[in-house]
């Protein structure tokens, strides 16, 4: 497949459409089709109205779709994951011809996408996992995108893949990390952050809400100031514009309005999952996974809150601490989801390069931020034990904003709140700052237990304890 | 087979041998043989010294093992989980008669045993995944037996299982729990509260170590105390034990000389993955987990020492405050492993009685302790939304401590101290007691950004913010 690949599209949903709006805005041809046809109908008709269908051509099925293309071709699924991408895989292949591409351009878990690509790429077709964030928005406009594949199948579309792309400084922001399942997996970890960044952020809201007594709309008015600031950030702009909402049919605050209860796709859970394979167990972004789960459990927080009656007590913290806490937790998350991808790449050998995710995660993506360019300057310059948390600039940001972490989940806890996400945060620090920690005595028990010996710290290993004699 | 089948073991390891002279000194036959055939004379030597040799039968190989072995045979496995388990199955298996049994009696990741199942009942044979929770003393006196498999399977070995395992006021520590991975679920999930409590016990020894400037002794001897009381358990006994004991070498506390890395097999990582997989994040395992994890990367903690030096505060604490902290933090860790059993045991169809659960964990086991008899008593009793902790005993043990928990937690978080497994109890508590929670923001974010819905609270789903009017 070279450049001159003619691009189809396949699954119109809200994401399908909206790329493939920006696909025909930069000026390509494009094929589409979806699994109900007459969607294809109605998407003709927006793209019309938009001034974008001279260059579109609707097809009512895959196949006809696949005839009407010249090959080579190059095929995005925009569909669900799971069995649908399997099914269309066999429906489309027996279609295909060498050297035609297919493109899968939904999450999917990476260890699925590295069979899939074995498979594909046995009939003779190329085959790319390619993560795309920025929601529906980032779609249509420049979204942030992953890719992993064949270096052969990145150059056959990296001109229209960054021809879309959201841009930052004019580069954009898109990369190859690797073969088969890289770009699906630097996705799943944008993912497994970004949930770590939203529970950071709820229990912040929490704390000023439930501790400070503020209204949602005062609230979203401190994460609109933040936004100016250090935590200048999609996630913090986006948080203070749904506070700031109302309902309208009530007149409430708008998230009063919505069950508390959060759900996943799966993403969070695959980057926990690969993390703890990996050794690599990342606390903070554990707490957004857990933190969603536990909030499906309505009917048992409710009796919770019955059995265990005591009010949550005003809290005395200023919206400096707030803010430093939260942002020493952001780093955190995002550190680690960098040691997750180190030990992920060196698993299984993808070579990612750290620096160029934090450089295609600047712009177009949910967890783009200030941070982000400074990560990616930290990954190109010193790193100590090849840790971002003691790099200079994050080094200093965790120095001054320690104070402030430590008195929010001090008094956030004593005074009955929950903030599970940013005392992980501090665990992980106040962990990995002692250079004497306390496993000793779980390896003194399990020397007891289980004979299992251990290092002395003179350098022998396999050494038993004293109750062995 | 049936309970007159003759017995085999294979691997004559510390847990082997143990296990070995245990059924021996039952008063059952018993053939034996290991990879190296050497270890079986020295093992032969032992039980004869022991007065145990006249049921005894040493073979050199599994071939001339079987060979001896009248059928129907029952051939215990007591070797290094993974690829070992399954070449002994393929060695095995060809040696074998119709209605034999396998017993694999060591750690397995339960889908495995699943995979095993299948594949040596398809040959005619039964197989078993029997989780022997004790160390080498427990395999010696009397083990915590937890077992899967077919009910057949289980009524052909339960008197030499019953007779070997440990005694709680002389009811045999050892069941049946369901078919095929059940017992070695049950297994890892016990090794994952083990990992959570041996964590707590360490945090807390950090905390009177270096927050209240004891000796590894002195914090012996208060363990010691503790055993007397509400926290008496097996851990905690060997806790004090080890940190009474002196380097013979040098003089100093016996801990203070081994490196502060914690080893792993696998059981708590399993337990987690398991966990996420179903939903049912387990913040203080995880914390357990991940400690472990994090104390291997030695370099890196001194390195972030110096990066991050601010001292170690002392700290004002009662030794109460820390017992009942503790208390609530194992009450926890428990809780969240039911919690996992229950969630698998749906999924698998398992039909776990966690009642069984915590009666066969009274005694024997690591995790024994002496919540373990109302643990089970709550589980015949009322469970409000099927919870532990809303149990009417152990609501009452966690209100009487939240104080305490929230004191120790927020002093040591002040402090600098980790404390990760504790605050994780504390996190997990409050978020479970909070009737609504802050997932309604997420929810907003996520409709914001994903146009994913939300469920409005008059029970419409799928609504929008006003953001998309």
């Amino acid at each position: 497949m070279t450049d001159s690949a003619t691009l189809g599209l396949y699954g119109l949903g809200t994401m399908g459409s909206a790329l493939s709006l920006n696909i025909l805005e930069k000026g390509f041809a494009l094929h589409v089709t979806n699994l109900r046809p007459e969607v294809v109908g109605e998407f003709q008709a927006e793209a019309a109205g938009a001034g974008l269908a001279g260059k579109l051509h609707g097809a009512d099925s895959l196949k006809d779709m696949v005839a009407a293309m010249a090959p080579p071709r190059a095929i995005i699924l925009m569909i669900p994951s799971g069995d649908p991408v399997d099914e269309t895989i066999k429906k489309l292949t027996p279609l295909l011809a060498k050297g035609d591409t297919i493109i899968d351009a939904g999450n999917a878990d990476f260890h699925v996408t590295r069979r899939r690509t074995a498979e594909v790429e046995a009939l003779g077709f190329t085959y790319i996992g390619m993560g795309v964030s920025g929601g529906e928005d980032g779609a249509r406009h420049g979204p942030s995108m992953m890719v992993g594949g064949s270096p052969a199948a990145w150059s056959g579309i990296r001109s229209v893949v960054e021809s879309i792309a959201a841009k930052f400084n004019s580069e954009p922001c898109a990369d190859h990390f690797g073969p088969d399942g890289a770009g699906h997996f630097v996705k799943t970890v944008h993912n497994g952050i970004e949930y770590a960044d939203m529970q950071l952020i709820a229990e912040t809201y929490g704390l000023m809400r439930n501790g400070l007594g503020r209204t949602p709309s005062e609230i979203g008015d401190v994460f609109e100031r933040w936004n100016a600031g250090v935590l200048e950030s999609y996630l913090v702009e986006i948080t203070a514009k749904v506070l700031q909402a109302t309902d309208k049919q009530s007149g409430q605050p708008a998230v009063d309005v919505i069950v508390d209860a959060a759900g996943q796709k799966g993403t969070g859970r695959w980057t926990i999952i690969e993390a703890v394979r990996l050794g690599q167990s990342a606390n903070v972004i554990e707490a957004g996974v857990a933190a969603r789960a536990w909030s499906s459990e309505g009917k048992a927080r409710v009796a919770g809150s019955e059995v265990f009656d005591t009010p949550l007590e005003t809290l005395e913290l200023s919206d400096a601490d707030l803010e430093a806490a939260l942002l020493v937790g952001r780093i955190v998350s995002y550190a680690q989801g960098f040691r997750i991808l180190n030990a992920a790449s060196d698993e299984y050998h993808w070579s990612i390069d750290c620096a160029r995710v934090a450089e295609v995660w600047r712009a177009g993506c949910i967890i783009r931020s200030s941070l982000l360019d400074d990560i990616a300057s930290a990954f190109r310059g010193d790193l100590p034990e090849g840790q971002l948390i003691f790099s200079e600039t994050f080094a200093k940001f965790i120095r001054d904003g320690f104070p402030a972490l430590r008195r929010v989940v001090s008094v956030a806890v004593a005074g009955g709140h929950p903030v599970p996400a940013l005392a992980s945060a501090l665990g992980f620090l106040d962990t990995m700052r002692a250079a004497r920690g306390t496993a000793d005595v779980i390896q003194a028990q399990r020397d007891f237990f289980g004979h299992h010996g251990f290092e002395h710290i003179d350098g022998r290993r396999d050494q038993h304890g004293p109750w062995w004699d």
